[in-house]
């Protein structure tokens, strides 16, 4: 066993936001004290990330002077040089501030979403500069409580002319960087515009030019719709866009609880690492989450390398399941190969299964048999809790 | 107040199944006798609906010989001679035989998906025959228990080729037919492929026919994974792909309720009905539920009759609402005529937006401004309960 | 139809920090200005409340001096003076201050514990001093997101000890004033304890005077564990303990969604006003609720204006629908008068039952019996939608 | 490492039901021959298994006559002899047949209540002269799926009259026998009575012979609410009744799955097993799951096979956490200890912590300090993935 102490090479990444939540609900104030960014930075890179991301007011706080921006920005800057940790990824805060409280690409008022447009764009120039490949959009207050104050068709043109403005802008100002949607199904609105992988999958194929666009679905938001996560980034993969990922914890549909990776449905993290490494991503695997208020600052640092540590401990256990010979086997008897060869051989069309002849007696035969499914899946637990 | 008596224009459509389930569930056998289809037809014709709508097996036995097809279907076809009933819409049982246990399309075993394809060709001639427009495909069973048991990716690739194939059949033979993909996220599978509006969206993207494939939404479908199911055909329609839908009700998220129309989450059949009969869809209204096993045949066709009075209802209540002055000044209170509008204006490019000066009162006092929203909905609610 | 212009003799009542919410939450600063409690009684005098409750917080800031806190409960008083508003109940802050992150009655931390008993014996006395005849106990931080982290055993001994002090306090005190359970499954702890109705209604029998202590069941937070809201208060209508009721509305398991009562489950209000106004429940009609951060101050009202409107609206129905001869004729063909007779008859014992003969006939016909349970809720749904 | 191997003393029962599941769902049908009883005992017995439990319809059919019913009984009792397998439980069907099409000992109809409680009775005999200490009642079809339909307080009334005759019918025949209620939320009815753990708990506080009924709570369950299992049944044992257990797996708020243990919620099998190793619970480990559809008879037994290797080691790994000196130290760092000291010392009283003063810097520090839950957590985690 190795000690599952995190390296540059395995491309951990955390929001600012995520160490640095005080702790803030609808029922609480803060519990921890600010977090300078700078400390994250030299923290992180101490516990072993390779990255870290940020929304613009992680950074300056909404309405900061060009000063006050430039300064923070140095700093910042500066820790990152002396750490080596890149930025992968940064994103726009659109749902903190009022103005925001009916959302931005899509508030119902025109003058807030060319505000929201605008911040994108002011943020997306600090991304580049700091050398930002993935754009992230969260449309947290993209939604409505009640079913007549969004026409749902309407607010779907104008987040595409939202994202068509901001692919434009991009590939005029020859920006490296393309955009990742986070969906969510609900929290903090009612309901959410393009609540899962699948509507934000489908969103982007409408898009002026869809190949900027790709998806960063997090664990709980798609396990608070009882989406099978793993289920739903292979979905991603296979439509090429698997942009980016938030990885954390969830325990089914209730509130967002965004704890540390790995806890909440274990049994699909597993499933997610395996998706994960086996299914060609190699972007960064991005913490989201949010270390519980009952931690001080000690606690929140624990937090931070559970993520990283799970993660490790999963991706050393799918790789030996997939390499056991047993397992091959196991899979052969539930017969994954046959789904992967085509249903029609070479040469064959409709028309030889139009013509095919099906006996009782084959029909029966292919009923009785059994997937052995179980075994297979009594395998990969075994691997799962370390006793094979 | 009219009667709420439905007539033929109201394209009101049952499926053969509904009316007739027999009331099988897990930990109980049949409670009603089977329901001969052309009782079912007679009754569904006099109660007031346009069609009806059937899977192969519901009409004949599997394995019936083609003499027993033959006579079941001149019986049928006779009944709906006799009242003037047509078949909007036709599907295949692709998840009641044993030989379907891992599924169709997808199932791991290649012989099965040989099989299935081919059982859908043989009922799309008869859909044809019975002149169906729309082509249901409900994949019930192609999904997952465990993690290793089904590659999603391989059983995508498997997916799009049983279209693909099923779409080339349909185009040679010319057949008038469209199909309509149902998804569904759980039961009877632990984890459904294609499980909401979105993912089904996002694939027939990547069809080699979109144009011939579109959705068939299922209200308890999307409720089962917290979605609300106004949006998501709002969303559907967005896309040009809302080809049926199937109308019931469920509780949020729990098993598959199938109950009457407007039971269940009543102010969503609200909206629903809003987006159907404002959306430009005009297809069937199409029920498929499930009589509570609780009722014996004469309360089969109250919930029948339910559905259609539900309906009829609701539209009259969304009619008004958008046709009330007061309602329209509370929209525009609610700024829903600025989402109408484009974000940018005639000649406006993101430059624009980019130069533009936001000074502090300015956001301070769109971040000040009401929506609206709660009086909006409260106008809807005294629709909704007749007290307006 | 009435106008549903709600009176004193209704019930209504507030609670201050319903129409107070500023609108912070997990993602975004407050929207709305502090609310002068002042102001809120007087406005809620005015729209036909008869009552408001708080806890000790919304009135004066948590650490407030004595000169400060009496300033405030003064002008507060005068208030209630001017108005004629009563406090029918009051409760205390126990969750939105730092020291009580990990519980308050519950917390691990011996300290946490009888600083909270004190902060609850503090708020008593005000409550007594204002005349509260209930006294609510939300335990909302009382729980865990991790399965080491709370001993439920050790923790419901402390809960235990907690309500025993506080019920000797207020029995030697000679005050008038009983003690109300607030359950809730989970938000913003990942687990709460006494999740539910029926949880609480158990750990009071319990306690050394369960005479004292009772539930203040809230609609949303039953349906946030896909609990029937009815059914639950119902229940503990059965025990003798429903001291008092939060009414707003949800959409089923996600995050709290705090609508205004009506919105969410419209079908369930419509049940819960039947058991409330037919079940012998005679307490205040208590709406706990958040106005949408989309809203206003003009917003806020028309929102608390809603809860009492809907709730008019829907006691009118019920009673209609009680007292159609139609309903009632249909409730015996459902077979309700049978659920109300004993199953032995005067004089029967278990003897009687184990001697009869079942022939299989007799079987048979009970089995083939309907329910005609879909023809009388579709008469509660025309009530429900003001058609009949 | 063990090769955790079940022994007799490890105390596994399996239902006849679960190996027994031939598969017939709301949407399919058998895909399994019947099992005979008598082979289900002795391959249970082979597996490792100590128990075998069974309603009477498991046994023989509904109706069966008194010869058939010895005929089988005698078979059964044979295997049971030769293979040294205890009876330690026995239930009840009163949820298959169409006469309970609206429950038992609730039904609207007053014969079908007198005829369950007589079938209850008769079955009782056979669980006492067969040995079972434990007799479940699982209320399946006790509920309603509409607001009229039920008189929640008059259904209370019958089934603590049912469970009143019941008890008097035991303790008059001399049965060493209790009863265990399994609450479950719904499905197959649309709510069902008595939905958790505590509603349960609740109720048997009003029974005649309290002490004669316990519960049997049911992981899936309580998980299709979205309660924490390990919360509730501490909670049962906390009022002391935990009668039996029923340990499967479940995927949050869907359909009831009945996965093998393990499967589903795996954090949440560990902490279940947990309480049940270290709360003092002795009874059986009782496996209710059904094998998948997707299994042949092989299958089958692997899938009984698992649940028990999963308890095996996750009983393995409760141990080592909760004896880990490390393991120790974090639990007083998270203050377990203190959590389990009363909050008053001996000799205090509320007047001890009304006079106490609280001074700023007491509870500025008590708020900044942390919990150490997260470290605590990870330690669990470390055990229940095997890499400490």
């Amino acid at each position: 066993m190795s000690d599952y102490t995190p390296t540059r090479e395995d491309k951990f990444s955390f929001g600012l936001w995520t160490v640095g939540w005080q702790g803030v609900d609808v029922f609480g104030t803060a519990v921890r004290e600010p977090l300078d960014p700078v400390v994250a930075v030299h923290k992180l890179a101490e516990l072993g990330a390779y990255g870290v991301t940020f929304h613009d007011n992680d950074l300056f706080p909404f309405g900061a002077s060009a000063a006050e921006r430039d300064q923070v920005i140095a700093r910042f800057r500066k820790a990152l040089d002396e750490t080596g940790l890149v930025v992968p990824m940064a994103t726009t805060n659109l749902f903190a501030h009022p103005i925001f409280k009916d959302g931005a690409f899509t508030a119902n008022d025109r003058a807030v979403r060319r505000f929201a447009i605008r911040k994108v764009m002011e943020n997306l120039d600090l991304a580049a500069e700091l050398g930002a490949k993935t754009y992230v959009c969260w449309g947290g207050r993209e939604g409505a409580e009640s079913g007549a104050a969004k026409d749902v068709r309407a607010a779907l043109d104008r987040m595409k002319e939202a994202f068509d403005i901001l692919c434009s802008y991009v590939l005029d100002q020859g920006y490296d960087i393309r955009f990742a949607i986070e969906p969510k199904p609900n929290e903090p609105r009612g309901d959410i515009l393009l609540p899962t992988i699948g509507h934000a999958l489908a969103f982007i194929d409408q898009l002026e030019h869809p190949e900027l666009v790709g998806l960063n679905p997090e664990v709980g938001h798609e396990e608070m719709a009882g989406m099978n996560f793993a289920h739903g980034i292979a979905q991603a993969l296979w439509h090429g866009k698997l942009f980016h990922v938030d990885l954390n914890g969830q325990n089914g549909p209730r509130f967002d609880q965004d704890l540390r990776f790995g806890a909440g449905n274990l049994r699909g993290a597993f499933w997610t690492v395996d998706v994960l490494e086996n299914g060609g991503y190699d972007g960064p695997r991005h913490f989201d989450y949010k270390p519980p208020r009952t931690e001080d600052m000690e606690g929140v640092w624990e937090s931070a390398r559970g993520c990283m540590r799970n993660y490790l401990i999963l991706r050393e256990k799918v790789r030996a399941f997939r390499s056991d010979p047993e397992v091959q086997e196991a899979l052969r008897a539930a017969k994954l190969d046959e789904l992967a060869r085509p249903t029609l051989a070479a040469g064959e069309t409709y028309q030889t299964l139009r013509d095919e002849d099906w006996p009782d007696a084959t029909i029966e035969a292919l009923a009785a048999r059994g997937m052995a499914f179980e075994r297979l899946d009594q395998l990969a637990m075994d691997y799962l809790l370390g006793v094979r």
